[in-house]
């Protein structure tokens, strides 16, 4: 079973309360590929320029990330500069350089066309478009977005929401895409349109699943101290397709396994700077925080 | 077993975006009382003036809510106007007129004094404490609070939480009380101080029980339209603690169970304006959510 995932692959300067990282390998499908990989091989598809460190190539390479689709062109990397002041759940972003990310189509090597599972990390409508045309015969296909697409491509936007089989958004994306404020409202106006299920990412607060026979809560894994939340949707995101891509079958009941597997790869990266903590990370660790949401999310019958 | 309160009886005049309520009943101890009377016997503790209706005290008085500790005073009832937007989570508070509360001093007739269950509802911690040195060996002692008494009586408030077995607070106060913005932190800070449980009330997000030896994450009951988020807090408290008045032990597993109850009651409080859906409320429709929350909240083993 492959993965295969179309997104920013990012040089990030990020600086939170805690520290600050300059260059640091970022995007997200960087993100999503290191998580995603801890359970699969992952296709990664996307772009970076001449200054992109080899370092990260390696990196990426080593955990069974295929690199084939990752297009290298003249110019510079997209990069991204932000800091993160508390509470540290929104980004204030101090610069963007799309770089030769501006001009990005995704061309997809022959054998990614018919990957399992896909994600449409957050970026361009357009380009998500181009790459699930690209595809042939997925068992799951999964996108991102943010308030940028919200706002300026909408109709674009709701034609992707229309093509996958979930949704993930977070609570301040499904409102304003919805225009319901309650989010079990807006949940069911997204499944209106097509999608299987969507997942509402809430941060600290965990995130909730929402399908036609399914809803699901699941808690945080709470993290005491959160260093750099970059990544977490993303890592979010690759723990989800990459243990949904172990599974004979995608059952309502897999799905909710897989939130939870969801939850923890996010809070691992969350617990240091950029990727740090997700290239370290193994599936013991992921098992061990697994029994304790089981523990922590347990009560009996009345 | 029997269960006390000691806090605020109002009449509230509540807006939302939903609609108006005038001279409601309300108050911290009538939400207490009518919803901890659902699971058992309640001694009320407050004082009311002579405007305050008698269809109040009935509906009181036909719930299981012994009277004998309201105090009838000449003058007007404590009255509460505010008015919430949406996000309905703040209320924004337009008039307070203490009126016969500004000089209360609770005095517990002499059968109260054995309460097995104490609810110290959020009021002047000084007052809490006067209750306190008039309680004989209660089973358990519970606490609310809000940001005003930790900004202005915060050595009073600290020899409360030192003395009860479980303090209640919202994730704003128990971050301003703690100085920690990491609630784990917070709730340390909190349990340090001697309490054997801290419960972190999140709104819509749920609820975290923390303790020397257990930590539960609960979501809340998925509310499709909120109409009045007023009294979910001491509704919280009143399930919470007529939940566990029912146990022969008050073990952590109990207590998360309480929890789940506390959530439910609060979730039928806010799905109409003050006190009129926990009126009419039920043990077979708590019993109904209960195993909603257990279905919504399980997901099996890796």
């Amino acid at each position: 079973m492959s993965v295969l995932v179309i997104g920013s692959i990012a040089l990030d300067d990020v600086e939170t309360p805690f520290g600050k990282v300059d260059g640091a390998l970022g995007g997200a499908a960087s993100y999503f590929a290191l998580a995603a990989s801890l359970y699969t091989n992952v296709n990664l598809v996307g772009v970076v320029g001449t200054d992109f460190p080899q370092g990260y190539l390696d990196l990426l390479g080593q955990r069974r990330v295929d690199l084939k689709g990752l297009q290298l062109r003249p110019g510079k990397t997209f990069r991204w500069a932000a800091r993160y002041d508390f509470p540290l759940d929104i980004a204030q972003t101090l610069d963007t350089q799309l770089n030769v990310f501006a001009d990005f189509h995704p061309i997809l090597p022959e054998d990614y066309r018919g990957s399992d599972f896909v994600f449409l990390a957050n970026i361009d409508p357009v380009l998500q478009l181009e790459v699930l045309r690209q595809i042939k015969g997925a068992r799951l296909t999964v996108m991102d977005t943010m308030n940028f697409w919200i706002e300026r491509k909408r109709a674009d936007l709701t034609t992707v929401i229309e093509a996958v089989d979930i949704v993930l958004m977070n609570e301040a994306e499904v409102r304003q895409y919805s225009g319901a404020y309650n989010v079990i409202a807006a949940a069911r106006y997204i499944l209106r349109l097509g999608p299987k299920a969507v997942i509402i990412k809430k941060g600290e607060h965990g995130c909730a699943l929402f399908g036609d026979s399914v809803y699901f809560v699941a808690p945080a894994y709470p993290v005491e101290q959160v260093l750099d939340p970059t990544g977490a949707g993303d890592s979010f995101a690759g723990g989800l397709l990459g243990y949904l891509s172990t599974q004979q079958e995608i059952t309502p009941e897999a799905i909710k396994r897989a939130v939870i597997h969801g939850s923890i790869v996010a809070s691992y990266t969350v617990e240091d700077f950029g990727v740090r903590r997700l290239a370290s990370l193994n599936q013991q660790q992921i098992a061990k925080r697994y029994d304790e949401i089981r523990q922590i999310t347990y009560f009996a019958q009345i």
